[in-house]
């Protein structure tokens, strides 16, 4: 049935409104508001909530229960008389979000339910530097393999797997253009992923790394600002910008290289070509080096282990360590203050290693942007530590495929139904 | 009367599309569809590109035509038999927008037509530091009686002010809240100007002159990318950041604000109580400093004989400003890459005083741009020279009232009508 909106003389209807567009945005409404909801909502809190009839409503939650998106908690009683409200909520025992990630020195995956507990995480320290794509994407398809088992163990159906690297990416492609600390160029991740017997027809998308944890940072804490600068401290260094709630990507993708804004035109060069950039002044290797604590015995420890090795020596007071990280502090606060007075954005999250390091580096950063940002004085930015911390990027995959169905759950059960039912 | 769309049970239709938007609507349509097209369209033509009936299409342009956005041209025959198509342009001669500006060393105003000529423009050199507010304001209500005196002569109906500053702007409430080169704070400027009596009753925006200048250049260059950053030189260094041909305001509407970017996180003291900011080593002042050229009698002459200034001593060849220019424009680079790595924005354009002073300037940003932007290699970032020049922002401010007007004629229709009719 097609319905057909009213029209009068001289002017053209609008294209009208088809049913099963109706019913998908719909879906999507009750879904987005049981899912955003601080605690659970019984039927008729949802008809009140969406300006849906309860009728309506109470059919697509039949239907969001039976495609197992919503579970109901016991029935509570609301008022001493009448029938008892029973609480909707995400169900969490059947769809997931596969996150995987290839950074500098370790590969990560986990599996995120619909609900947004973590139900499995692994994360192998291991150097990639000098490795081919091959190799590394064939140690990530373990991972994954292991991720999908434990998985469909616990009765889940992975629905899509996210990928962060950390590099520039074209993602419609799926391809990782350039990885200035890897030294890969134009490798087609999704492809050596696909091609893994586990993987394949699982939907792959693939984002970098630091727009994945900005966005792992919005799931995890929903205290969260609408409008943040999420800056990951890692071997490299990079920032999510998040504008209402949204990845603001730019126009191929690529913001928030704010690793490579330089803090000292004429400092050292980097790995991208160029010279003074923050990287080489506020990354791990360069936090490690300028502390003394570079040595081999270090590097190869993974980088968790390097974090609580700088952290130690900064917790029994070595000098050359707080001043390692006094300068670290303060060339990301230039840049960050910087970055804030070009777009402003009252709010930075503090992630990757920046949040084990936050005692000695926010103080620092705190105080160049409240110097340098042009409001600060009278329009405060605050300046915030990550809680989801190391994990941020691979939660941030796992968690873009989940939200995804949130999204558009017509569109997941559609694909459900074509790979053959429910989870169990 | 009030269409409504059809239902089917337990889905409950969308809001129903009302009569007087769907008129409102399909106005904003087809008047886009002229102001946009390369040549003049017939309602024929106009019917095609909209998707709307003949019917439809001659009713709408009868009423535009009407309200003097729209005129007709002398017929042109298309065939050697038929009736001779008749070309719909934007009408010139009724509707038009006052731009205003007040910058540090000069005051502005124009009038600009609804078909975006300019038709009449005023600059005064006269420093503005020290100045109150109330005496800045009134000499600008001088500049904007005179221009909507020339706009009355001219047959035109001026529809509102905009009004360039430069500082951050509370756009809602028409207050400058700081202009750290004027030294104001929490200036009302829109109260200021209204209670001028030739201003009282005419609608007046505020927004940051960088911002109004990008748009005055958006709106000057047909050939502009849908994404660009549009750097201001003037005593203070300004962008504004356009993505998919609209501003990117930020979280309060005071984004761009490049030239407290830090360039050397220990160089000079800047106004703003930073050190090092890009102001301090590419601004006009900072650039006649390094140049030798900040004679007493060089700054009374004003913004654009002291570009002359400079331009000229370049010209003969002369050292030291040559180097002050090196200088500028790779600090301008160093900056400017920062922010295409932040934003992934792919088209850089320099304006105010960096469109006379880019012989020297743009190879210097060219350079750094290359050098510095990760993906310049292979995705090349485009530096160009604004068309618009140093008028920009008084275009913008006048442009961003006729723009207003193209996205919402039925408002200017209903006001024109309350407030008198046609303008002749």
């Amino acid at each position: 049935m097609t319905p057909r909106t009213g029209t009068a003389p001289g002017m053209r209807p609008e294209p009208p409104a088809r049913q099963d567009s109706l019913r998908t945005r719909n879906l999507a409404l009750v879904l987005r508001h049981i899912a955003d909801a601080p605690k659970p909502l019984s039927r008729a809190e949802l008809a009140a909530a969406t300006g849906l009839t309860k009728a309506t409503v109470s059919t697509i939650v039949d239907t969001l229960v039976e495609a197992r998106l919503v579970g109901e908690l016991e029935p509570r009683l609301t008022r001493p008389t009448g029938r008892p409200a029973i609480g909707l909520v995400l169900d969490g025992g059947a769809a997931a979000g596969l996150g995987l990630e290839i950074n500098v020195d370790y590969l990560a995956a986990c599996v995120v339910d619909l609900a947004g507990v973590v139900r499995h995480r692994e994360v192998v320290q291991d150097d990639q530097r000098g490795r081919t794509p091959e190799r590394t994407c064939a140690a990530l398809a373990d991972l994954a393999a292991r991720a999908i088992d434990v998985a469909t163990g616990l009765g889940l159906t992975v629905a899509g797997a996210g990928v962060g690297v950390p590099g520039l990416v074209d993602g419609p492609a799926g391809v990782l253009r350039f990885a200035p600390n890897l030294g890969w160029r134009d490798t087609d991740v999704r492809a050596l992923l696909s091609r893994v017997p586990r993987l394949g027809g699982l939907p792959i998308t693939l984002d970098n790394e630091a727009n994945l944890a900005a966005l792992g940072e919005l799931y995890a804490d929903p205290s969260a600002p609408p409008d943040f600068i999420h800056v990951s401290g890692e071997i490299g260094v990079g920032a999510g910008i998040v504008v209402r709630r949204e990845l603001f990507h730019g126009t191929r993708g690529w913001s928030g290289e704010i690793g490579h804004v330089a803090v000292d035109m004429d400092g050292p060069a980097c790995g991208c070509g160029a010279h003074g950039c923050l990287e080489q002044r506020a990354g791990q290797e360069a936090i490690l080096r300028a502390a003394g604590l570079s040595g081999a015995a270090v590097t190869s420890m993974g980088g968790q282990a390097t974090v609580g090795r700088i952290v130690a020596a900064a917790e029994r007071g070595d000098a050359r360590t707080l001043a390692a990280l006094r300068d670290a502090g303060r060339a990301l606060g230039v840049v960050v203050a910087g970055a804030v007075n070009l777009f402003d954005i009252p709010a930075v999250v503090l992630g990757g290693i920046y949040a084990p390091l936050a005692p000695w580096i926010a103080p620092q950063v705190r105080r160049e942007v409240d110097l340098r940002v042009l409001w600060a004085a009278w329009s405060p930015v605050e300046v915030r530590v990550s809680t989801a911390g190391a994990d941020a990027a691979v939660l941030g995959a796992a968690g873009s495929v989940t939200h995804a169905i949130l999204r558009e759950p017509a569109d997941w059960m559609r694909r459900r139904a074509q790979v053959g039912g429910p989870a169990r």
